[in-house]
């Protein structure tokens, strides 16, 4: 079944182009100078992406009254953001990846300087929109989603999250379950919950509310990071003559590496009965964030 | 005559102490996991930089009747921007230097792939501490703040300026007057200036007074950038037995290398006068602004 004939598949069609045009629009204009930075910074944030992390800025700010149009600018922020993420953890000092979405990674169709100062670029800009844009939103909102996300993103979250990522690539921690819980949560986690809580937050989310939707998005966030882990194992299994997966090569800290593959499913099968528990606690039909749930769960790339 | 004799010198070594211990309040604890990313972090913001650009906030702020306690955050925030900045220019990508402020550079004391994601940490903790505080101050004044800096730092500043003269670098630009004057208000100019116009919006300047401090702000960063351009060069004419400048060896784009050294002069003193006449349109006493000139028109290193 494609994506688009569910209802998170329709979702993300209807959200798309008008994303797509702010992206376009926000994005440094590609032949005024430094060129070569402007054209970077839109082939990596130009290149496909499933447009998942704004997608769960506006559905939570919807579920919770926002109007669609208060949800642009923070919607924008965080893919700016998750690309700035990207293009760092594929140099060459970091995971080193040639290829991203099919295409070559920035430092590899540009080079790594460039990639650098792209990804600097993003980061700056996502987090300098939020704080801009939309004047209709008070400056203490917008304040506080800067610092929201700016947190979600820091040592404490998404950084942090790679910092400890690479760093047990090097040498295995002492406690590797507690080291895993906390890439997994920081690395993708974080960004994720960030992105609901975002949504509640420019819709005027009570505490309460606010707090339905982080539960919420750490399920989201796990079963996400561990459907990417299974996928590195079975994506490649399933093609008979290929290398096996990157992360055992590069001796990753992984959850199917450090607890097999049939715990791996189990989890991913609790934290999918979670999420569809804690989807009953949010305002709105729930057929939509259960369509969320079962994409994570059962996504194939 | 040393610094501390002046009387920016003593501005300087009073405002110090507390610019140190809030550094180290608002930086990542040592200990806490992941550590080596906060060691990294604590070991370039804590290397014995000389502070300028969180003086010219407070500098600028006092000036227009704000208590300094509420330009502490944009004070710290500043260094952290900036320390981000020089981690990242050293890498073996971009300017590829071995010492900084006479230690190794943060990638040769810890590695790449550290320096990378220590930069990433502080240009985030840089831009949501000044979202976040002083919480004195309105959220309105907080988020004009981060956009204020965010813009200096982005592709149209600080970014923008550093792309371009690693593009000089590789190829001799067209218009080699031109791009020389973006690399110089970018690179170093645009943060100079945002220290001192966010000094301002703290005090709630008015945009008259906001363009006279950019006004002078502009001519302070060129009196630092082209001063630097002259000490690359006159710097090591000095010591006997030296290999020449760095930035010829680079086939860097340079003030001195394009207009040679006595125009390069004339020019410091040409913006020193405009400086100092420009700050006697601002209030308080002339005397510590003239010796702030002074110190960028004479500096030896």
């Amino acid at each position: 079944m494609s994506a688009a004939a569910t209802p998170f598949g329709a979702f993300l069609d209807d959200l798309r182009p008008g994303l797509e045009r702010d992206l376009d629009r926000l994005l440094p204009a590609a032949g005024a100078p430094p060129a070569r930075l402007h054209a970077a910074m839109r082939y990596s944030v130009q290149a496909g992406g499933k447009r998942l992390r704004p997608a769960l800025v506006v559905l939570a700010g919807e579920r919770f009254g926002a109007p669609r149009d208060l949800l642009r600018a923070p919607a924008a922020a965080v893919e700016l953001i998750h690309t700035y993420s990207l293009i760092h953890d594929d140099l060459p000092a970091l995971d080193d990846d040639d290829l991203r979405r099919g295409r070559p990674t920035l430092h590899r169709a540009f080079d790594e300087a460039t990639a650098i100062l792209a990804g600097d670029a993003l980061l700056t800009l996502g987090l300098t929109l939020i704080a801009r844009e939309p004047s209709a939103v008070p400056g203490e909102r917008r304040s506080a989603a800067v610092a929201l996300l700016g947190e979600a993103i820091g040592t404490g979250g998404m950084i942090g999250g790679q910092m400890e990522d690479l760093a047990a690539e090097a040498a295995w921690p002492e406690a590797p379950e507690a080291a895993l819980d906390r890439i997994h949560r920081g690395k993708t986690g974080a960004l994720i919950v960030a992105c609901l809580r975002l949504g509640g937050l420019y819709a005027g989310a009570s505490a309460d509310e606010d707090g339905r939707l982080a539960a919420f998005g750490e399920r989201l966030g796990l079963l996400f990071q561990i459907g990417d882990d299974l996928l590195d194992v079975e994506g490649e299994v399933g093609r008979l003559g290929k290398t096996p997966g990157k992360d055992a090569l590069a001796a990753k800290l992984t959850y199917p590496g450090l607890y097999g593959t049939a715990a791996s499913h189990a989890r991913l099968a609790a934290l999918a009965a979670e999420a569809r528990a804690l989807a009953e606690a949010l305002p709105g039909d729930a057929k939509l964030l259960h369509s969320l749930v079962d994409l994570l769960s059962e996504r194939t790339s």
